[in-house]
């Protein structure tokens, strides 16, 4: 087995929800919005029993990720694909995730997404996602397009949505709240200690 | 190999930081300050490999841990014994953690446990440890002992001591800081939703 410990470590909590939730001899389906990279954490859901699936807008993200999947032997499902437009039936996954992704756009097309999210949960299905919050370092840093959100610099520009500790309340008023965690990290990046801040929600369709 | 994920979440982030510290071919020993439970979370370690050993207060928690142990074959190494005064020697673990306990004493105690813990662990090694902080629901609650602390009812009273975001920084003066996480959790406890406040840190001798 795979004794990897992943960098998303909100995403064992979220494990350990779907794991009370549903009966072990059930299949158990996971979509990850945004699941691409070198290493996926949907790999941590496989190892856990779950059929899964993922969708990433980049195609060099997908391979990366099936490429770590092959190297362990399990077929993560990582296709290409737009998180404010999924080509899935409604109702058709048992849990639903989204983990340091949807924030990389702007405010109405994560609106958009959610929506998705939603629509394609199971009624009684969980769902995750986090924020960057207000509380980042980088909040304020390049060019402003306004409500908190910036073009910043990563490997090319990229949006970056920086939420206050409630805005994003709206979005789940037709769920169950399970869950929501307020993260202020300090830890030492490139020699500097930087402050990193997320909002982080479990909700019940 | 027992894949139970611990309540316990920033612990995995812990283990993260331990695996990349030390190479795979040592032996690796890690102490737990407040280890009992039905659910240790020594157990997690045990199964990355790690030489462990606990302690507790409470006989009765002590042997639940270890029942905990043989069930899954793991020899947790779990003895009564008070975090304020360890008998160990100095310098002689690898990592050392207490997790959701080290806030059950008076802040003088405390003082003197952190002080136990970074005497035991070795130049170089890790030390995981949270506080309670100010933000949590049942701060306030129960007879006032000055200083945050309260006298609370669990199933006896005991004591809670609650930490302001920076009041543990001086603890840490003589170590090297890598990460601090302020944690503010809602979820549904008893039909209500309850907020509680942590304060994680993570710091290297």
């Amino acid at each position: 087995m795979n004794l990897e410990i992943f960098n998303q470590i909100p995403l064992y909590r979220f494990l350990q929800y779907c794991e009370n939730a549903v009966p072990e001899s059930e299949t158990k389906t996971i979509l990850d919005c945004g699941a691409g990279g070198c290493r996926p954490p949907l790999s941590l859901f496989y190892a856990y029993g779950y059929k899964t699936i993922g969708i990433d807008l980049e195609s060099e993200q997908v391979e990366s990720a099936n490429a770590y999947g092959h190297q362990n032997q399990q077929s993560l499902n990582i296709i290409e694909g737009d998180m404010t437009d999924l080509k899935f039936e409604d109702a058709s996954f048992d849990f639903v995730y989204s983990y340091n992704s949807i924030f990389h756009m702007k405010k109405v097309q994560i609106k958009k997404a959610i929506q998705e999210m939603k629509r394609v949960l199971k009624p009684g299905g969980l769902m995750f996602v986090n924020f960057l919050s207000v509380d980042d370092f980088r909040c304020g840093e390049g060019p402003d397009l306004g409500d908190h959100q910036y073009e910043q610099m990563d490997d090319e520009p990229v949006i970056h949505a920086y939420f206050d500790y409630d805005e994003a309340e709206p979005y789940f008023e037709d769920m169950t709240f399970v869950l929501k965690e307020r993260r202020v990290i300090e830890r030492i990046y490139e020699g500097e200690r930087i402050q990193q801040g997320f909002i982080d929600y479990i909700l019940k369709k």
